[in-house]
């Protein structure tokens, strides 16, 4: 048993209403990674890193038990690097800058040693990219859990249409939700984008948490409620790490678990906002992150009498 | 043991995407008191109409078991008229007309008859009128919560500011917690808002649903996912009139008891947004109460596995 993860592995500078950081790690890859290590292990990566990313970085994942055969290493070229700054309203960002660097002619490729894994993470980026990474299991995997965005839905929309056919999960925010469906209401976007494909749907809201779609059923779990969003990047890979963790490691692919997933996979991304990029996610404990899910028991644990 | 309700009875005009209303009764204690009716009786209420009110809406009213002694009618004079337009996002609205006819010199008194009321919900309105009800009674309650909006902010903010030292539960939504308490993170605004009298603040955010705040306690309850919100006009009383119906009937104003009071607000909310108006709040049986807060159970109900 073991995880795919394919995403970028990258450097990011980020502006909040609260501070500001130099290049800093960064990537879907790394933050799924650093998230799902918690659950499960191996994990095998795959992506693309210039002579730039950091040699201890490497070595810090694999001390995790992320494979990094699949990573490919590009001596003479740069790490793909995005910049961005956060309003007041965390759920809006500008981009200040994009340099795609290493990503510009990727071929991701699946090591043999990766062929065994059941469970699939595709992280954000190009689908025909994601779409590659798929076509090259020989073997269909038990789960493919994919991610995606609006820029995708913009430039890409028939290769996007054409991998959401091959995935069971897809997560995605509110407003990507609504922009792929067309639909305001998130009950009717979700109803719409299952009919694209994917069996399951999530959709994450930040702070108003994230629900779970499934045929006719529904899960809505709360996002634990924070004074402070230091920095929400990597909020959603950490979430899709923690979610596919969960899955992999309980190796149960029921609605029914899938509704644990989602409760660690937010548990995760609770601690992913707490400070700058990757660095809380270097700090939690097993047993910080047991009683963070506990804390999310205790939010929504109610008991009704209504005789 | 009984409930005293304060509000507007009103007539109200409303515009959605989804269509139009002609003039049809509403007001903040109308709702209030249809909804809080299904929990417990007698509704000891308190407004004023002018001599349009139909009789047949009183009738209902006194049919569901709410007094209406404290209800004064002004013959001579027209019923307070709100005319609004909401927008796909249903969060937004804007008022097309507002004519206040017998608000303009209202004067509640609360008859002794409903002096021996131990719960007191106290609709949106004008904080002095709120706070002459309060001070009217020569008991104190058991559990007096009071609704208000962003415009006694704007125009009234310190009488508001002392009504709410005398208050123990006050229900804002989420714009609103963040202009009375200058906070941006709704936890903070949250403790900004105890600090200044209620020992519980809950906020509610439409279609996120709902946070109950109490010290360092805090509980999540989700709005049921809708694929239409038809009409959201009294949602909020609605949501008052469950909350605090549940309280009165069961006699207890724990903490455990005050989430599931928000779990029947939130039920009784999600039927009325279903019609225009209070159309829906008149259809709807015990049983079908019962099936939608089971609803609600299933929604965030999760069995997590750890070990």
């Amino acid at each position: 048993m073991s995880l795919l993860v394919f995403g970028t592995m990258a450097f990011d500078a980020i502006e909040t209403p609260f501070g500001k950081s130099d290049r800093i790690i960064g990537g879907a890859a790394t933050y799924i990674a650093l998230s799902a290590s918690n659950f499960i292990t191996p994990i095998k990566q795959i992506s693309v890193v210039g002579g730039d990313f950091p040699q201890e970085e490497l070595d810090h994942l694999t001390s995790l038990g992320v494979h990094l055969e699949g990573v490919q290493i590009k001596k003479d070229q740069k790490s793909f690097f995005w910049s961005g700054r956060y309003h007041m309203d965390m759920n809006e960002r500008d981009t200040l800058d994009t340099q795609l660097n290493v990503l510009a002619d990727f071929n991701p490729v699946v090591p043999d040693s990766y062929q065994d894994a059941e469970f699939v993470m595709l992280g954000n980026g190009v689908p025909a990219l994601q779409h590659s990474v798929l076509k090259q299991m020989k073997n269909k995997p038990r789960l493919v859990v994919m991610d995606t965005m609006n820029f995708w839905m913009e430039t890409a929309m028939s290769d996007l249409e054409a991998l959401l056919k091959d995935v069971d999960v897809l997560l995605v925010n509110d407003s990507e939700a609504r922009q792929l469906s067309a639909q305001f209401s998130l009950v009717r976007a979700a109803k719409e984008i299952m009919s694209m494909g994917p069996k399951y749907v999530v959709i994450k809201k930040g702070e108003h948490g994230a629900l779970l779609f499934h045929g006719d059923q529904v899960f809505v779990a709360p996002a634990l409620p924070l004074e402070e969003v230091f920095d929400p990047t990597g909020a959603g890979d950490t979430f899709a790490g923690g979610f596919i963790g969960h899955l992999a490691r309980t190796k149960d692919i029921s609605f029914e678990n899938m509704k644990s997933a989602i409760i660690v996979g937010s548990a995760m991304a609770s601690f992913c906002v707490e400070k700058f990029g990757t660095t809380r996610m270097r700090e939690i404990s097993r047993e910080d992150i047991l009683n963070r899910i506990q804390q999310f028991v205790d939010l929504v644990n109610f008991d009704i009498n209504l005789v």
